[in-house]
């Protein structure tokens, strides 16, 4: 893990910080045609084009009669599972909905003389969750995904994953899906599966709203479909920003950073401290329980790629880093956590404290573990309760409220050059309203 | 305008119905590489792109230094515009700021014994405001997506605006802007604008989220520069569907129709209603307001593309045909339009009674008129404050909170197969900490 000392430097200037700043502004416009043209056909074409693709990417023969997961493969599943694992899947439900219970909004109005404006809150009526296949489970990412949707009030929640060369659907995500409400399960996956519950076929439910995390294929998909469909944030590889001073234990610091460097080649595990001797112990430690890792081949790589200590002038600094990087976790490990949260603008989770170390936070604390990535976190927020609601708005005037406010409506549509907008006010001002219309209204 | 009859169809079979209910799910992929390559350049060359796009499309020579607009420019539009039109500009973002300050959200948190949970809500640092150029001025569309952002508390709002073939600036723009709040001003439009504030130039600032509707170009880049930066949701033709009853003036409703239907030829005005006296009276209202109209042409080519009178059962059946249309603009010109409001889910924003007509939301009643258009209002809200901020999820756990729920963490990393994540708990759960880190911590 390289050092890089920013105590001289202005952050500008450091190569590192910029590189690691701009990592999420690729665009891989190299797939754009061939997702393009995948999502033309699954809209012409329905279920005959979705299978023959699920037949060319995922080796598999689907069909109308096979490609929903029944009621009995759920029940299979069920037995599959480890009887301490189905506990801790239910205590991660069951908080997960307490906390997104709290994100619930409520239609509200406020009212002027003769006049009412407000908004209404609707649930979305259906929602899609991507859960990726493979080997791979993530039972905790169907239950970070799916209970927000149903705690919010939607009625249909589809999952799709797609099943590779085998019928089998992952039990754990499969029993995950269930105790989270889930209605609907499909075996299907990649762009072709995103655009078939994007515009719905023969066999495929359309949802108007599509999350979770997928492939490139599965990413652009969701961008492209952004508008027939809404989608969640774009998710990109997984990070870790911890924030340490000297209080911190270097060797749980160094484990929750390589919790990020196992994901994936590209994951970022970053540490910011004002101590350079903790830098050094906590590199050391990272090194030692490195060598003892499982997945060291992906963490080396991780940590070669996206692995980086920065050395800062004082604790407040500290901050201003974890600001520019805008990472997706961001762990305070300092004598006092709490007072930097002020300084704290850019962050998806944001973890207080020795004790709280990022796992407890992506398994079962209860707050999403969908988060910004890539530095979005400037401007994207953890997948919630808020995702799955709609506003309309709502506005009423009486006549006398229309009198009050009727002149400047009028004068704004003649600036803009809009006729009938004006028209529709001035009718109602009585000035060209005919007796039988006085009468009527 | 065409009458279609739902009584007897059921709406599945109605393929006029259908062809309404599926009108935003264009894709545009023709454009799709130019507007990639736009963005690819921008990118690599900055400014140099930039201006050499600006001087191909807008036929306009731009510089670092005439690229933004100055304060004497905006001082100078001020004495262009009439006293009334000012003062209604005025009367507007009043009206709009104050119920926007609704619409403010509080960070939260929650507690358990050891525990604390819960979101930080931070505003932007950043937005961009894209206002379409030429020859027409849109000074309502200025202030509807300048005021949400500057009481979400944004520092930075950006404008761009394309100067076609001469350097002025439409002054309504720049007034409304100024009386909005936008910080800065830049004469630039077009996919490359748009590419220009998402990475940030030599000489225009990035932001973090843009908003604002434009051509199919804008609205390409803002769709494949999601996730680089935030953006709004993506605008369409500007559509009203109105319900109606025998309270209902013909006349009233014939000329809000109108008021969609002048905007484009591919502007959507509908009419639901179970009176067929009342469409055949709104419909010959129209065709003589039409033949007066100056737009007439737009409106007629409109009328003639998405211009249709629904006939229904009963008013619970106009809501239903209007949930399926999903429209932006949805008016209850009925006796007891509060009445109807539970069975309506899906419109961007419900004008309720005879005197809420479009023109009073579009300008001046306060709620926003930016809104979700081809059928979007199934999942898009209205543009809002909630558009230009961002949460972070907030943990914390004592050591004692750590140990209730510790085990089950370590199950799920276990069953999940990320041996850091597990580890990442046991070190913390006392089982190998070396006494050392427990003095530590």
């Amino acid at each position: 893990m390289k050092i890089v000392d920013l105590r001289t430097e202005s952050w500008e200037k450091n190569s590192e910080l910029l590189r690691i700043k701009n990592r999420g502004q690729g665009l891989e416009s190299k797939y754009a045609q061939s997702v393009l043209e995948i999502i033309e056909n699954v809209k012409k074409f329905g279920d005959s084009a979705v299978f023959s693709y699920a037949k060319k990417f995922d080796k598999i023969e689907l069909t109308p009669e096979n490609v929903r997961v029944t009621e009995e493969e759920i029940e299979e599943a069920f037995k599959k599972v480890e009887p301490e694992v189905l506990e801790a899947i239910k205590v991660a439900v069951t908080r997960v909905r307490k906390f997104h219970e709290h994100q619930k909004e409520n239609s509200y109005f406020v009212t002027e003389p003769g006049m009412l404006l407000g908004q209404k809150v609707t649930p979305l009526e259906s929602a899609g969750i991507y859960v990726p296949g493979g080997k791979a489970s993530y039972p905790s990412s169907v239950i970070m995904n799916a209970v927000p949707a149903k705690v919010a009030g939607v009625k249909k929640v589809v999952m799709i994953t797609p099943a590779i060369g085998s019928f089998e659907v992952n039990p754990y995500s499969l029993v995950a899906a269930k105790l989270s409400g889930v209605d609907e399960i499909y075996r299907v996956g990649g762009a072709h599966g995103v655009a078939a519950i994007a515009f719905g076929t023969e066999s495929i439910p359309k949802v108007d709203k599509i999350v979770g995390p997928g492939n490139i294929y599965v990413a652009l998909a969701k961008k492209f479909l952004f508008g027939t469909v809404d989608i969640d944030m774009v998710a990109g590889p997984s990070e870790i920003l911890v924030i340490a001073d000297e209080s911190a234990n270097p060797d749980w610091v160094a484990v929750d950073l390589l919790s990020q460097a196992e994901h994936d080649e590209l994951a970022g595990s970053f540490l910011v401290t004002h101590g350079e001797e903790v830098a050094k112990a906590v590199i050391d430690a990272l090194e030692d329980r490195l060598k003892k890792l499982k997945r060291r081949e992906i963490a080396e790589k991780s940590i070669e790629n996206f692995g980086t200590a920065f050395i800062t002038r004082d604790i407040y600094h500290s901050c201003e880093v974890a600001n520019i990087v805008a990472p997706e976790h961001l762990e305070v490990a300092t004598k006092e956590p709490f007072a930097l949260l002020d300084h704290i603008k850019n962050a998806g989770a944001i973890f207080l404290g020795h004790y709280t170390c990022e796992s407890l936070g992506d398994y079962i604390l209860g707050p999403n573990h969908v988060l910004p990535t890539g530095g979005s976190a400037k401007f994207f927020s953890p997948l919630g309760v808020y995702d799955f609601i709609k506003r309309s708005s709502i506005l009423y005037v009486s006549k006398e409220g229309f009198k009050q406010i009727s002149e400047h409506a009028r004068n704004l549509a003649e600036c803009e050059g809009l006729e009938a907008h004006r028209l529709a006010v001035e009718v109602r001002e009585a000035i060209k309203i005919p007796i039988k219309t006085e009468e009527k209204v």
